[in-house]
Protein backbone atom coordinates (compact mmCIF):
# COMPACT_ATOMS: atom_id res chain seq x y z
CA UNK A 1 0.00 0.00 0.00
CA UNK A 2 1.03 4.08 -0.11
CA UNK A 3 0.79 4.97 2.99
CA UNK A 4 1.43 9.47 3.88
CA UNK A 5 2.63 9.89 7.35
CA UNK A 6 1.19 13.45 8.94
CA UNK A 7 3.05 13.90 12.05
CA UNK A 8 6.58 13.84 13.43
CA UNK A 9 6.27 12.72 16.92
CA UNK A 10 6.86 9.12 18.69
CA UNK A 11 3.48 7.74 17.45
CA UNK A 12 4.73 8.76 13.69
CA UNK A 13 8.06 7.39 14.24
CA UNK A 14 7.10 4.29 15.57
CA UNK A 15 4.59 3.28 13.38
CA UNK A 16 5.98 4.83 10.16
CA UNK A 17 8.94 2.85 10.51
CA UNK A 18 6.66 -0.28 11.42
CA UNK A 19 4.59 0.24 8.04
CA UNK A 20 8.05 0.64 6.10
CA UNK A 21 9.46 -2.40 7.83
CA UNK A 22 6.12 -4.17 6.77
CA UNK A 23 7.01 -3.68 2.96
CA UNK A 24 4.42 -0.53 2.01
CA UNK A 25 5.48 2.50 0.13
CA UNK A 26 5.88 5.81 2.44
CA UNK A 27 4.43 8.30 -0.31
CA UNK A 28 6.21 11.53 2.19
CA UNK A 29 6.11 13.06 5.56
CA UNK A 30 4.67 16.02 6.79
CA UNK A 31 5.29 17.37 10.44
CA UNK A 32 5.00 20.63 12.20
CA UNK A 33 8.46 20.37 13.25
CA UNK A 34 10.52 20.32 10.29
CA UNK A 35 13.63 18.89 11.66
CA UNK A 36 11.57 15.75 13.17
CA UNK A 37 9.91 15.32 9.74
CA UNK A 38 12.76 15.62 7.84
CA UNK A 39 14.63 13.05 10.02
CA UNK A 40 11.35 10.44 9.48
CA UNK A 41 11.39 10.87 6.18
CA UNK A 42 14.99 9.91 5.96
CA UNK A 43 14.16 6.64 7.54
CA UNK A 44 11.24 6.22 5.50
CA UNK A 45 13.21 6.89 2.22
CA UNK A 46 10.50 9.48 0.88
CA UNK A 47 9.84 13.07 0.67
CA UNK A 48 9.65 15.54 3.22
CA UNK A 49 6.90 18.43 2.54
CA UNK A 50 6.47 21.59 3.83
CA UNK A 51 2.63 22.28 3.17
CA UNK A 52 -0.33 19.91 3.06
CA UNK A 53 -1.63 21.03 -0.20
CA UNK A 54 1.09 19.92 -2.26
CA UNK A 55 1.28 16.51 -0.75
CA UNK A 56 0.72 13.55 -3.70
CA UNK A 57 -3.05 12.47 -4.06
CA UNK A 58 -2.49 8.52 -5.01
CA UNK A 59 -1.91 7.24 -1.43
CA UNK A 60 -4.02 4.63 -0.06
CA UNK A 61 -3.76 5.68 3.69
CA UNK A 62 -3.26 9.14 5.04
CA UNK A 63 -2.06 8.56 8.21
CA UNK A 64 -3.05 11.85 11.04
CA UNK A 65 -0.37 10.56 14.38
CA UNK A 66 -0.86 14.20 15.65
CA UNK A 67 -2.02 15.22 19.20
CA UNK A 68 -5.81 15.27 19.83
CA UNK A 69 -5.93 18.54 19.18
CA UNK A 70 -4.55 18.98 16.15
CA UNK A 71 -6.86 16.55 14.09
CA UNK A 72 -9.71 18.32 13.14
CA UNK A 73 -7.73 21.05 12.03
CA UNK A 74 -5.08 19.16 10.08
CA UNK A 75 -7.51 16.75 8.80
CA UNK A 76 -9.33 19.88 6.85
CA UNK A 77 -6.22 21.13 5.12
CA UNK A 78 -5.35 17.36 3.21
CA UNK A 79 -6.30 17.87 -0.07
CA UNK A 80 -9.67 16.02 -1.74
CA UNK A 81 -7.98 12.51 -2.46
CA UNK A 82 -8.94 8.64 -2.90
CA UNK A 83 -7.32 7.58 -0.09
CA UNK A 84 -8.57 6.96 3.83
CA UNK A 85 -7.62 9.76 6.05
CA UNK A 86 -7.41 8.33 9.62
CA UNK A 87 -6.15 9.24 13.03
CA UNK A 88 -4.20 7.48 15.67
CA UNK A 89 -6.22 8.50 18.37
CA UNK A 90 -8.09 7.00 21.39
CA UNK A 91 -10.02 9.25 22.95
CA UNK A 92 -11.03 11.36 19.51
CA UNK A 93 -14.03 10.67 17.91
CA UNK A 94 -13.78 9.56 14.10
CA UNK A 95 -16.66 12.74 13.36
CA UNK A 96 -13.71 14.74 14.08
CA UNK A 97 -12.68 14.17 10.72
CA UNK A 98 -15.02 15.92 9.04
CA UNK A 99 -17.16 15.81 6.17
CA UNK A 100 -14.60 13.40 4.16
CA UNK A 101 -15.97 10.28 2.31
CA UNK A 102 -13.25 7.87 3.47
CA UNK A 103 -12.29 8.61 6.99
CA UNK A 104 -11.10 6.08 9.99
CA UNK A 105 -9.57 5.31 12.99
CA UNK A 106 -6.26 3.45 13.20
CA UNK A 107 -4.92 3.61 17.21
CA UNK A 108 -2.95 0.56 18.86
CA UNK A 109 -3.21 -0.37 22.34
CA UNK A 110 -0.09 0.49 23.30
CA UNK A 111 2.09 3.38 24.96
CA UNK A 112 4.59 4.86 22.41
CA UNK A 113 7.83 5.74 22.90
CA UNK A 114 10.96 6.35 21.20
CA UNK A 115 11.68 2.95 20.52
CA UNK A 116 9.07 1.46 22.16
CA UNK A 117 7.61 -0.98 20.91
CA UNK A 118 9.92 -2.70 19.10
CA UNK A 119 6.98 -4.62 17.40
CA UNK A 120 3.26 -3.87 17.06
CA UNK A 121 2.83 -8.06 16.37
CA UNK A 122 1.07 -8.42 19.57
CA UNK A 123 -0.06 -4.63 20.31
CA UNK A 124 -4.23 -4.72 19.64
CA UNK A 125 -5.02 -2.41 16.93
CA UNK A 126 -8.68 -0.52 16.74
CA UNK A 127 -9.80 0.19 13.64
CA UNK A 128 -13.09 2.31 12.65
CA UNK A 129 -14.30 3.31 9.47
CA UNK A 130 -16.63 5.67 7.74
CA UNK A 131 -17.56 3.24 5.49
CA UNK A 132 -16.57 -0.53 4.48
CA UNK A 133 -13.95 0.63 1.71
CA UNK A 134 -11.93 2.41 4.56
CA UNK A 135 -12.49 -0.36 7.33
CA UNK A 136 -10.76 -3.19 4.80
CA UNK A 137 -7.93 -0.54 3.60
CA UNK A 138 -7.39 0.27 7.20
CA UNK A 139 -7.67 -3.48 8.36
CA UNK A 140 -5.19 -4.73 5.23
CA UNK A 141 -2.60 -1.94 6.64
CA UNK A 142 -3.01 -3.07 10.33
CA UNK A 143 -2.69 -6.40 9.88
CA UNK A 144 0.76 -5.97 7.60
CA UNK A 145 2.02 -4.86 11.44
CA UNK A 146 -0.08 -6.54 13.91
CA UNK A 147 -2.27 -9.76 14.38
CA UNK A 148 -4.61 -8.44 16.66
CA UNK A 149 -7.48 -6.43 15.16
CA UNK A 150 -10.18 -4.95 16.87
CA UNK A 151 -13.05 -3.49 15.25
CA UNK A 152 -14.27 -0.42 17.49
CA UNK A 153 -16.75 2.57 17.25
CA UNK A 154 -15.43 5.53 18.90
CA UNK A 155 -17.47 5.37 21.99
CA UNK A 156 -16.41 1.82 22.54
CA UNK A 157 -12.69 3.22 22.13
CA UNK A 158 -13.30 6.18 24.24
CA UNK A 159 -13.92 3.79 27.05
CA UNK A 160 -11.10 1.34 25.91
CA UNK A 161 -8.64 4.73 26.68
CA UNK A 162 -10.73 5.47 29.77
CA UNK A 163 -9.58 2.13 30.90
CA UNK A 164 -5.50 2.26 29.17
CA UNK A 165 -5.41 5.53 31.13
CA UNK A 166 -6.08 3.88 34.50
CA UNK A 167 -3.65 0.33 33.35
CA UNK A 168 -0.94 2.28 31.96
CA UNK A 169 -0.53 6.58 33.20
CA UNK A 170 -1.95 5.39 36.43
CA UNK A 171 -0.11 2.55 37.67
CA UNK A 172 2.68 3.72 36.14
CA UNK A 173 2.39 6.97 38.64
CA UNK A 174 2.45 4.47 41.57
CA UNK A 175 5.31 2.31 40.48
CA UNK A 176 6.79 5.48 40.55
CA UNK A 177 5.58 6.67 44.19
CA UNK A 178 7.11 2.81 45.10
CA UNK A 179 10.87 3.22 43.78
CA UNK A 180 10.82 6.57 44.98
CA UNK A 181 10.35 5.29 48.36
CA UNK A 182 12.53 2.22 47.77
CA UNK A 183 15.92 4.78 46.58
CA UNK A 184 14.84 6.83 49.37
CA UNK A 185 15.74 4.37 51.84
CA UNK A 186 18.35 2.80 49.66
CA UNK A 187 16.31 -0.01 48.66
CA UNK A 188 17.27 -2.14 45.09
CA UNK A 189 14.12 -1.87 42.74
CA UNK A 190 15.08 -5.32 42.59
CA UNK A 191 13.11 -5.98 45.87
CA UNK A 192 9.74 -4.92 43.71
CA UNK A 193 9.92 -6.18 39.99
CA UNK A 194 8.58 -9.57 40.50
CA UNK A 195 5.89 -8.37 42.66
CA UNK A 196 5.02 -5.77 39.74
CA UNK A 197 5.14 -8.92 37.24
CA UNK A 198 2.74 -10.98 38.87
CA UNK A 199 0.53 -8.37 39.38
CA UNK A 200 -0.29 -7.97 36.08
CA UNK A 201 0.39 -11.62 35.54
CA UNK A 202 -2.79 -12.62 38.19
CA UNK A 203 -4.78 -10.00 37.51
CA UNK A 204 -5.56 -11.02 33.64
CA UNK A 205 -5.23 -14.74 34.56
CA UNK A 206 -7.71 -14.96 37.26
CA UNK A 207 -10.04 -12.09 39.06
CA UNK A 208 -8.29 -9.13 39.97
CA UNK A 209 -11.00 -8.16 42.31
CA UNK A 210 -11.38 -11.70 43.89
CA UNK A 211 -7.15 -11.55 44.27
CA UNK A 212 -6.78 -8.09 45.91
CA UNK A 213 -4.71 -8.87 49.20
CA UNK A 214 -3.48 -6.00 51.65
CA UNK A 215 -4.00 -4.07 54.36
CA UNK A 216 -7.23 -2.19 52.73
CA UNK A 217 -9.11 -5.06 51.62
CA UNK A 218 -8.30 -6.87 55.31
CA UNK A 219 -9.79 -3.12 56.90
CA UNK A 220 -6.31 -3.48 58.54
CA UNK A 221 -6.89 0.03 60.20
CA UNK A 222 -3.27 0.04 62.44
CA UNK A 223 -1.28 -0.84 59.52
CA UNK A 224 -3.26 0.98 56.96
CA UNK A 225 -2.71 4.09 59.70
CA UNK A 226 1.22 3.45 60.22
CA UNK A 227 1.12 3.82 56.32
CA UNK A 228 -0.28 7.19 55.88
CA UNK A 229 1.64 8.33 58.80
CA UNK A 230 4.82 7.17 56.84
CA UNK A 231 3.53 9.44 53.94
CA UNK A 232 2.95 12.42 55.49
CA UNK A 233 5.47 14.68 53.84
CA UNK A 234 3.87 13.89 50.27
CA UNK A 235 0.27 14.51 50.90
CA UNK A 236 -0.24 13.95 47.42
CA UNK A 237 0.52 10.84 47.92
CA UNK A 238 -0.97 10.40 51.17
CA UNK A 239 -4.54 11.49 49.63
CA UNK A 240 -3.63 8.82 46.83
CA UNK A 241 -2.94 6.09 49.72
CA UNK A 242 -6.35 7.06 51.48
CA UNK A 243 -8.35 7.06 48.28
CA UNK A 244 -7.56 3.66 46.65
CA UNK A 245 -7.86 2.03 50.40
CA UNK A 246 -10.93 3.74 51.03
CA UNK A 247 -12.87 2.49 47.88
CA UNK A 248 -11.05 -0.60 48.15
CA UNK A 249 -12.87 -1.74 51.63
CA UNK A 250 -16.31 0.31 49.71
CA UNK A 251 -16.33 -1.96 46.96
CA UNK A 252 -15.28 -5.27 48.38
CA UNK A 253 -18.10 -4.10 51.34
CA UNK A 254 -19.92 -3.61 49.56
CA UNK A 255 -20.18 -6.90 47.40
CA UNK A 256 -19.80 -8.87 50.37
CA UNK A 257 -23.37 -7.72 51.84
CA UNK B 1 16.78 -28.70 58.94
CA UNK B 2 14.13 -29.24 61.13
CA UNK B 3 11.25 -26.33 60.66
CA UNK B 4 8.16 -26.24 62.49
CA UNK B 5 4.96 -24.23 60.85
CA UNK B 6 2.39 -22.21 62.84
CA UNK B 7 -0.24 -21.13 60.61
CA UNK B 8 -2.63 -22.20 58.54
CA UNK B 9 -3.47 -19.80 56.12
CA UNK B 10 -1.99 -19.00 52.05
CA UNK B 11 1.70 -18.08 53.67
CA UNK B 12 1.93 -21.15 56.06
CA UNK B 13 0.78 -23.08 52.84
CA UNK B 14 2.68 -21.86 50.21
CA UNK B 15 5.87 -21.80 52.80
CA UNK B 16 5.27 -25.12 54.09
CA UNK B 17 5.33 -27.32 50.89
CA UNK B 18 8.27 -25.08 49.06
CA UNK B 19 10.17 -25.52 52.52
CA UNK B 20 9.23 -29.10 51.89
CA UNK B 21 10.07 -29.59 48.84
CA UNK B 22 13.87 -28.36 49.02
CA UNK B 23 14.09 -31.40 51.58
CA UNK B 24 13.91 -29.72 55.10
CA UNK B 25 11.69 -31.60 57.36
CA UNK B 26 8.65 -30.44 58.88
CA UNK B 27 8.26 -31.45 62.53
CA UNK B 28 5.05 -29.88 62.76
CA UNK B 29 1.93 -28.17 62.14
CA UNK B 30 -0.07 -25.66 64.88
CA UNK B 31 -3.06 -23.38 63.55
CA UNK B 32 -5.79 -21.69 64.91
CA UNK B 33 -8.00 -23.94 62.01
CA UNK B 34 -8.04 -27.31 62.74
CA UNK B 35 -9.06 -28.27 59.56
CA UNK B 36 -6.82 -26.44 57.71
CA UNK B 37 -3.87 -27.18 59.64
CA UNK B 38 -4.57 -31.13 59.89
CA UNK B 39 -4.80 -30.47 55.68
CA UNK B 40 -1.11 -28.64 55.67
CA UNK B 41 0.21 -31.38 58.33
CA UNK B 42 -0.95 -34.11 55.62
CA UNK B 43 0.48 -32.50 52.85
CA UNK B 44 4.03 -32.04 54.69
CA UNK B 45 3.73 -35.26 56.08
CA UNK B 46 4.31 -34.80 59.56
CA UNK B 47 1.70 -34.34 62.79
CA UNK B 48 -0.35 -31.55 63.88
CA UNK B 49 -0.60 -30.14 67.27
CA UNK B 50 -3.61 -28.90 69.15
CA UNK B 51 -1.54 -26.91 71.82
CA UNK B 52 1.57 -24.25 71.28
CA UNK B 53 2.67 -25.96 74.62
CA UNK B 54 3.07 -29.22 73.61
CA UNK B 55 5.22 -28.91 70.33
CA UNK B 56 8.22 -30.43 69.73
CA UNK B 57 11.75 -28.08 71.31
CA UNK B 58 14.34 -29.43 68.91
CA UNK B 59 13.56 -28.08 66.01
CA UNK B 60 15.91 -25.02 64.10
CA UNK B 61 13.12 -22.58 63.24
CA UNK B 62 9.44 -22.05 64.45
CA UNK B 63 8.34 -20.08 61.41
CA UNK B 64 5.26 -17.56 62.40
CA UNK B 65 2.82 -17.63 58.84
CA UNK B 66 -0.13 -15.97 60.69
CA UNK B 67 -1.78 -12.80 61.08
CA UNK B 68 -0.01 -9.78 61.78
CA UNK B 69 -2.53 -9.37 65.22
CA UNK B 70 -1.68 -12.79 66.16
CA UNK B 71 2.03 -12.82 66.27
CA UNK B 72 2.95 -11.45 69.60
CA UNK B 73 0.18 -13.55 71.34
CA UNK B 74 1.68 -16.96 69.74
CA UNK B 75 5.21 -16.33 70.05
CA UNK B 76 4.48 -15.60 73.86
CA UNK B 77 2.90 -18.96 74.06
CA UNK B 78 5.65 -21.07 72.01
CA UNK B 79 7.72 -22.90 74.67
CA UNK B 80 11.31 -22.13 75.07
CA UNK B 81 13.43 -23.74 72.40
CA UNK B 82 16.95 -23.43 70.76
CA UNK B 83 15.24 -22.69 67.36
CA UNK B 84 14.48 -19.31 66.17
CA UNK B 85 10.95 -18.13 66.11
CA UNK B 86 10.64 -15.97 62.91
CA UNK B 87 7.35 -14.11 61.13
CA UNK B 88 7.08 -13.36 57.62
CA UNK B 89 5.06 -10.26 58.24
CA UNK B 90 6.16 -7.50 56.28
CA UNK B 91 5.09 -4.60 58.64
CA UNK B 92 5.37 -6.33 61.82
CA UNK B 93 8.61 -4.92 63.66
CA UNK B 94 11.05 -8.16 64.74
CA UNK B 95 10.57 -6.09 68.55
CA UNK B 96 6.91 -7.55 68.12
CA UNK B 97 8.49 -10.84 68.68
CA UNK B 98 9.11 -9.80 73.04
CA UNK B 99 12.15 -10.87 74.61
CA UNK B 100 12.94 -14.64 73.13
CA UNK B 101 16.73 -15.05 72.32
CA UNK B 102 16.56 -16.21 68.68
CA UNK B 103 14.10 -14.51 66.63
CA UNK B 104 13.98 -13.26 62.97
CA UNK B 105 11.47 -12.50 60.25
CA UNK B 106 11.42 -14.47 57.19
CA UNK B 107 9.30 -11.90 54.68
CA UNK B 108 8.73 -13.10 51.26
CA UNK B 109 7.85 -10.41 48.75
CA UNK B 110 5.39 -11.46 46.83
CA UNK B 111 1.13 -11.34 47.31
CA UNK B 112 0.65 -15.11 48.41
CA UNK B 113 -2.61 -17.03 47.21
CA UNK B 114 -3.67 -20.65 47.00
CA UNK B 115 -1.46 -22.16 44.51
CA UNK B 116 0.29 -19.12 43.31
CA UNK B 117 3.41 -18.16 43.47
CA UNK B 118 4.35 -22.29 42.09
CA UNK B 119 7.73 -21.29 43.12
CA UNK B 120 9.80 -18.63 45.30
CA UNK B 121 13.35 -19.33 43.00
CA UNK B 122 12.91 -15.45 42.41
CA UNK B 123 11.07 -14.23 45.03
CA UNK B 124 12.96 -11.92 47.24
CA UNK B 125 13.04 -12.73 50.94
CA UNK B 126 13.44 -10.08 52.93
CA UNK B 127 15.50 -11.72 56.41
CA UNK B 128 16.08 -9.82 59.99
CA UNK B 129 17.70 -11.81 63.33
CA UNK B 130 17.93 -10.74 66.76
CA UNK B 131 21.66 -12.09 66.50
CA UNK B 132 23.93 -13.36 64.07
CA UNK B 133 22.89 -17.33 64.78
CA UNK B 134 19.55 -16.80 64.01
CA UNK B 135 20.40 -14.34 61.04
CA UNK B 136 22.89 -17.07 59.83
CA UNK B 137 19.70 -20.12 60.04
CA UNK B 138 17.22 -18.28 58.31
CA UNK B 139 19.73 -17.00 55.53
CA UNK B 140 20.50 -21.36 54.84
CA UNK B 141 16.65 -21.45 54.98
CA UNK B 142 15.40 -18.89 52.65
CA UNK B 143 18.35 -19.93 50.54
CA UNK B 144 17.44 -23.50 49.92
CA UNK B 145 13.56 -22.13 48.36
CA UNK B 146 14.68 -18.62 46.41
CA UNK B 147 18.13 -17.06 45.50
CA UNK B 148 17.17 -13.81 45.98
CA UNK B 149 17.85 -13.00 49.72
CA UNK B 150 17.68 -9.69 51.00
CA UNK B 151 18.83 -8.53 54.31
CA UNK B 152 16.52 -5.58 55.80
CA UNK B 153 15.89 -4.43 59.24
CA UNK B 154 12.45 -3.47 60.35
CA UNK B 155 12.48 -0.21 59.43
CA UNK B 156 13.63 -1.02 56.10
CA UNK B 157 11.20 -3.51 55.77
CA UNK B 158 8.18 -0.86 56.30
CA UNK B 159 8.96 1.32 54.09
CA UNK B 160 9.03 -2.00 51.10
CA UNK B 161 6.00 -2.91 52.33
CA UNK B 162 4.48 0.76 52.00
CA UNK B 163 5.70 0.25 48.35
CA UNK B 164 4.42 -3.15 47.89
CA UNK B 165 1.27 -1.71 48.61
CA UNK B 166 1.38 0.75 46.05
CA UNK B 167 2.83 -1.53 43.72
CA UNK B 168 0.71 -4.78 44.46
CA UNK B 169 -2.97 -4.08 45.93
CA UNK B 170 -3.40 -0.41 44.38
CA UNK B 171 -2.16 -1.52 41.07
CA UNK B 172 -4.46 -4.48 41.33
CA UNK B 173 -7.15 -2.26 42.41
CA UNK B 174 -6.58 -0.32 39.02
CA UNK B 175 -6.60 -3.26 36.73
CA UNK B 176 -9.85 -4.54 38.63
CA UNK B 177 -11.43 -0.87 37.47
CA UNK B 178 -9.91 -0.89 33.89
CA UNK B 179 -11.26 -4.28 33.16
CA UNK B 180 -14.63 -3.58 34.79
CA UNK B 181 -14.83 -0.68 32.51
CA UNK B 182 -14.00 -2.86 29.22
CA UNK B 183 -16.78 -5.87 30.53
CA UNK B 184 -19.68 -3.16 31.23
CA UNK B 185 -18.87 -2.30 27.21
CA UNK B 186 -18.44 -5.95 26.34
CA UNK B 187 -14.98 -5.34 25.25
CA UNK B 188 -12.34 -7.73 25.78
CA UNK B 189 -9.87 -7.87 28.28
CA UNK B 190 -7.09 -9.01 25.56
CA UNK B 191 -7.13 -5.34 24.65
CA UNK B 192 -5.28 -4.24 27.95
CA UNK B 193 -3.31 -7.60 28.47
CA UNK B 194 0.29 -5.82 26.64
CA UNK B 195 -0.43 -2.70 28.14
CA UNK B 196 0.00 -3.66 31.41
CA UNK B 197 2.77 -5.87 30.80
CA UNK B 198 4.42 -3.12 29.35
CA UNK B 199 3.99 -0.70 31.76
CA UNK B 200 5.76 -2.90 34.65
CA UNK B 201 8.55 -3.68 31.91
CA UNK B 202 9.05 -0.01 30.94
CA UNK B 203 8.75 1.07 34.34
CA UNK B 204 11.75 -0.95 35.90
CA UNK B 205 13.89 -0.64 32.86
CA UNK B 206 13.80 2.60 32.42
CA UNK B 207 12.61 5.72 34.53
CA UNK B 208 8.81 5.48 35.62
CA UNK B 209 9.01 9.47 35.84
CA UNK B 210 10.28 9.74 32.63
CA UNK B 211 8.35 8.02 30.88
CA UNK B 212 4.68 8.75 31.87
CA UNK B 213 2.48 8.91 29.02
CA UNK B 214 -1.45 10.41 28.58
CA UNK B 215 -4.16 13.11 28.90
CA UNK B 216 -2.20 14.00 33.03
CA UNK B 217 1.19 14.72 32.35
CA UNK B 218 0.12 16.36 28.76
CA UNK B 219 -2.42 18.35 31.01
CA UNK B 220 -5.19 18.01 28.45
CA UNK B 221 -7.96 19.22 30.64
CA UNK B 222 -10.91 18.29 27.55
CA UNK B 223 -9.81 14.52 28.42
CA UNK B 224 -9.18 14.54 31.67
CA UNK B 225 -12.80 16.10 31.76
CA UNK B 226 -14.40 13.70 29.25
CA UNK B 227 -13.12 10.99 31.74
CA UNK B 228 -14.31 12.26 34.93
CA UNK B 229 -17.88 12.82 33.15
CA UNK B 230 -17.27 9.22 31.96
CA UNK B 231 -17.01 7.80 35.40
CA UNK B 232 -19.74 10.01 36.67
CA UNK B 233 -21.77 7.22 38.22
CA UNK B 234 -18.64 6.00 40.34
CA UNK B 235 -17.90 8.66 42.77
CA UNK B 236 -15.20 6.15 44.09
CA UNK B 237 -13.23 5.72 40.90
CA UNK B 238 -14.35 9.57 39.86
CA UNK B 239 -12.03 10.29 43.01
CA UNK B 240 -9.21 7.74 42.30
CA UNK B 241 -9.47 9.74 38.71
CA UNK B 242 -9.16 13.05 40.08
CA UNK B 243 -6.16 12.30 43.02
CA UNK B 244 -4.27 10.52 40.42
CA UNK B 245 -4.06 13.05 37.90
CA UNK B 246 -3.77 15.60 40.26
CA UNK B 247 -0.69 14.65 41.94
CA UNK B 248 0.94 13.24 38.20
CA UNK B 249 0.26 17.30 37.13
CA UNK B 250 1.68 18.53 40.38
CA UNK B 251 4.97 16.16 40.45
CA UNK B 252 5.74 16.38 36.88
CA UNK B 253 5.15 20.35 36.55
CA UNK B 254 7.12 21.08 40.20
CA UNK B 255 9.95 18.76 39.01
CA UNK B 256 10.00 20.78 35.30
CA UNK B 257 10.78 24.24 37.75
Amino acid sequence: MKVFIIGSGNVAFSLGQAIFRAGHEICGVYGRSIEKALLLSKKLHCKYFEELNTIPKNCDVYLLAVSDDAIAHLSAKIPQTKGVIAHTSGTTPLSSLGKITDTGVFYPVQTIKNNFPRSFKKIPFCLEGSNERSLKKLMELAGSISNELYQLNSKQRMILHLSAVFTNNFNNHLLSIARDLLRHYHLPDQLLIELARATVINAFEGEPYSSQTGPAVRNDVKTIDKHLEMLKKHPGRQQIYRQLTDDIINVHNNKKK
